[in-house]
């Protein structure tokens, strides 16, 4: 925190944030800053909204958690200690791995939750179709506690070469990783195996990493790089009124420059792209523990609409882990297609769609969450009429400072997202 | 800055790098600290080396300069009152623009300066072949204006949608933005028209982004995301003995779990992959500011070695302002081809060299900068008699660690470089 920042927050105590009144109390002080109606009774909303009563899991079902380093070493012993009771009892050890197909994986979208139904497969040392698969399951079960007691994370590529006589192929290693994170019923970076990231955050966020206490709004233009050791990261306060999530860069050259975190208190974060896995698990984390409401800016094409989605519903390959990285309740703030007109983009900064914005747009068209979502559906189809795309910099034709200082103002205050 | 680093560093005054004895004194200190002997000769070496001796010049060319704001808009001011003077006086104004072309630009590799010689281009008002070059060129001079005047900073891609009914196409305006930069003896960068960033600055070093101090060695395992509008940056001061620029995220999160920076003193940077325009600004801005050490950690492959060339000397299309994006005394550590056996990465853990490979290590080596570099052109000679390449993360085979604690200090320690 720079000297500044330091002078401005004298003794503020840090609150953590995971304390669900603390939480409850800097959304009631929102609120009533708040100068955009709509972002104002979204946050009500939010106020209002708990997870905190007690849930009944459908029968059969196990939940799988995000769970802290104590923990998932606690569950990877319970496993081991399993088997060395087998060896010691019946001579024949195996270990029963929860199907990770998706007619055994239910996602209860009310609850936010993911679980695994009964299905299993049973791997067994004595047999010889399953030998190979516990044998590298073992070795994976042994590099997780590795990695956990040494208090340090790896990457898939990493635990491939580790073994690569038993593993030949990174493709065998990263299916035992995931069955390994269904056997101790947790995510995948609960095992302190990582991705790598690229995103970027910037605004009002304060964070600690491990001793470090991290002022995302004290960085200069240039922001925070997000870890992709998210379990030693911990929100700690933040007095933004909401989360925008920026597709392109040069737009956040703009945001920073301006440092319109300033002005309008938000947390800027951007993947610089296409989302990649640590931005999208950091993005849910901030949202679902600030509950902040959460905007994306993206091109108005379909590849844009197709981040959005990817944010919001995590990409189309249905995941083991695909819930723990979406933000469901995201809106698109734009720029969406009506804002071509209604923001007056001239028709030379406008680009003609080719035959793969064609085929993509067709293709989220026939996407059930996009059938169900009226306004996107609208959008999407006055897009594909018109044939038309434009990039957020096509705003750029009115101003440099067009975006920051016209168009974002004006579609936060006329809560124009869908 | 953290509490903790204010604590570390409570009354240090911030020294300005920029000052050239300062300089030295910092080097000083360092020499007597490094515990690598080839990095301390490296060090005395640069200690003793200076740029302060007056330069001359060739006759006819014109030195090229990274200027400040106040500069630019003063040069700019400076062709705007002779184009009014020429109305005035003749009623026929024109510009003559110092040409692009190879033949034109002077490298002096000796001084690190980028010269432009005498040949230049008419382009004037009155001339049908030349009018829209001179329409262009006036436009985008005004733009550039309105950058500096505004303080702020613009992409290529802004100043084109600025006026696509003038420019028609990205590249007329691209051109005539370098012709503008040309016209101004400056960098592109001198223009605020800047190129987004994707790298990450981690470890010993102190800046300054406007009002906000940041302190690299106290975010986390994060970075700060390096900044393209580095006009705004001031480098404060380091610690560090050594820069070391990695290819791959995954070893960066090995090198920032294990915050590597507090054991080995020194300064991280990545461009996540290929290196952009803003990381490799910034790097040369530290190597030259500091005058450290710099290194590239790559992987063992001629994609590896081609990243590392492109820290060098910038990329192969030879540009107008590639020389200041270069830093010409930048080291290869590693990974070697030959470390390969050195280190002994099991035959498994190689992988094949591909037709693409082939070709770019080919073409590599008829490349006069590695004919010329004997022990370069070997690696890479005894990469491609055994068609074998090999990722960073190969290291891991020895264990997670083994990069962080065996391979780099090793490397350092014996000057195992190129």
């Amino acid at each position: 925190m720079s000297k500044k920042a330091a002078a401005r927050k004298p003794a503020k105590k840090a609150v953590k944030i995971a304390d669900d009144s603390a939480r409850k109390d800097i959304l009631r002080g929102l609120i009533k800053k708040t100068r955009f109606d709509k972002v104002r009774s979204m946050l009500e909303f939010n106020l209002q909204a708990g997870h905190s009563q007690e849930l009944q899991l459908p029968e059969g079902t196990v939940q799988i958690d995000d769970v802290d380093n104590t923990e998932a070493h606690s569950r990877l012993h319970m496993i081991i200690d399993s088997v060395v009771n087998q060896i010691l009892t019946t001579g024949r050890p195996s270990v029963e791995v929860p199907k990770r197909s998706s007619s055994n994986i239910l996602y209860d979208e009310k609850n936010d939750l993911l679980l695994l139904g009964q299905e299993t497969a049973i791997k067994a040392f004595h047999s010889l179709s399953s030998v190979t698969d516990i044998t590298r399951l073992a070795r994976v079960i042994q590099i997780i506690h590795d990695l956990l007691t040494g208090g340090i994370h790896g990457t898939k590529r990493e635990v491939f070469y580790s073994d690569v006589d038993l593993f030949e192929d990174q493709g065998n290693s990263d299916a035992v990783i995931e069955d390994a994170s269904a056997l101790l019923h947790t995510t995948r970076n609960s095992t302190n195996i990582v991705a790598s990231a690229k995103g970027i955050c910037i605004g009002r966020l304060r964070l600690r990493d491990k001793s470090d206490i991290i002022d995302c709004e004290s960085l200069g233009s240039g922001g925070w790089g997000i870890s992709p050791m998210l379990d030693n990261i911990e929100i700690l306060e933040s007095d933004a009124e909401f989360v925008l999530v920026v597709e392109k860069d040069a737009a956040v050259i703009r945001l920073t420059e301006d440092r319109w975190w300033k002005k309008y208190p938000c947390i800027i974060i951007t993947a610089k792209g296409a989302a990649d896995i640590a931005t999208r698990m950091f993005l849910r984390r901030i949202t679902k523990e600030l509950r902040l409401p959460t905007f994306t800016l993206v091109d108005s094409d379909p590849y844009g609409h197709y981040i959005h989605s990817v944010y919001m519903r995590g990409s189309k390959r249905l995941s083991y882990e695909t819930p723990f990285l979406a933000t469901p309740n995201i809106h698109l703030l734009g720029v969406l297609a009506r804002d071509l007109d209604e923001y007056k983009i001239p028709e030379k900064c406008r680009l003609k769609m080719d035959a793969q914005d064609i085929k993509r747009a067709k293709e989220m068209l026939g996407e059930e969450f996009i059938i169900n979502n009226k306004p996107w559906k609208e959008d999407l189809e006055l897009m594909l009429a018109r044939k038309e795309k434009a990039e957020i910099q096509a705003l750029s034709t009115h101003g440099f400072k067009y975006l920051t200082d016209d168009y974002l103002p004006s579609k936060f205050s006329t809560g124009d997202w869908i």
